[in-house]
């Protein structure tokens, strides 16, 4: 169980599946499933076994911007969503078939109340989701197009094979045919 | 001590100060000192008890962004670079004469292996910091100077008669002329 491997890999490793503080479900996402829509307020806190999800805002004529792709081996929701219970203002969706773990919020709340592992958990995620949001920040501030899809590329060797051009030029902020050209200038 | 108190309001109403997971000290700065600089590696959590503290970034010709500004009851550091162990892009500077708590990092993280508060307080500040950073970056490409004048205003009201105009107007990205005129604009 991958929820387990990363509990002993980043919080105890001494940690059995009999100490997790929470119940946890299995659940399947088929591809371009919408896994948490817009306007929903965020009750789930999801753990990715296997696949790719891409979390995404509406932007102009009808066009959507992705902000973010989560890999297996992380954590994800509608983060600002869950800890406001607000509705949602971006949606997250299945891009190749998922596999995942789900943690009800309201048990999660209640784990914090007396488990050191959920606070652990919550307090180091909580900090990753920080800093990936001022990488991404700054990365938007001080790298061209170009810079940043050597990033992703270098950080997710993964990213070029399961992703269509389409949705990493929707990731970066440029049109596909731009894309294209930075691809055909670099040699891998 | 404020410490407590915002212990007992946020975390544990039966919180007695004898049950702090990690040791603190009493720190004082005077007006413009900087308790933070650039290029330092933040070792240092602090608890604002009194006074305002004001984060900023160096940007063109010298001059420099205001990126936000804390008030008493607040924890602050140089949050990325505490969490990174990396050398600090922002300055931290005293704008008022300051009361702080200082808390080391290493003393902090020894807390986190085993004490449930300190995991608490770490959890519920990443998740603040969180937030407040995105509320941010959404204010910046939704909102007009003036409605981000408005809003500091009301969720602040201390914050013009301690903060010079000049400082309101590099945290909102103005020039000072452009306050003026949008201060003389609204009825309070």
């Amino acid at each position: 169980m991958a929820l387990i491997d990363y509990i002993r890999a980043n919080i105890d490793d001494k940690f059995q599946e009999t100490d997790l503080p929470f119940p946890v479900s299995d659940k399947s996402f088929a591809k371009n499933d919408i896994i948490s829509d817009y306007s929903i307020v965020e009750k789930m806190v999801y753990f990715l076994e296997s696949g790719i999800v891409q979390i995404s805002l509406p932007h102009q004529n009808g066009e959507i911007r992705i902000l973010d792709f989560f890999f297996s081996n992380s954590f994800f929701c509608s983060y600002s969503s869950l800890l406001k219970q607000q509705p949602s203002d971006v949606q997250l969706t299945a891009i190749t078939d998922c596999k995942v773990k789900t943690i009800h919020y309201a048990d999660l709340k209640k784990a914090y109340e007396s488990s050191i592992l959920a606070n652990k958990i919550g307090r180091l995620e909580a900090e990753k989701f920080y800093l990936k949001r001022v990488k991404r920040e700054k990365d938007f501030l001080t790298k061209s197009a170009e810079e940043r899809y050597k990033d992703i590329m270098s950080e997710n060797p993964e990213f070029i094979n399961q992703i269509s051009v389409n949705k990493i030029a929707r990731y970066l902020g440029i049109h596909p045919e731009s894309l294209s050209r930075i691809r055909k200038q670099q040699i891998f």
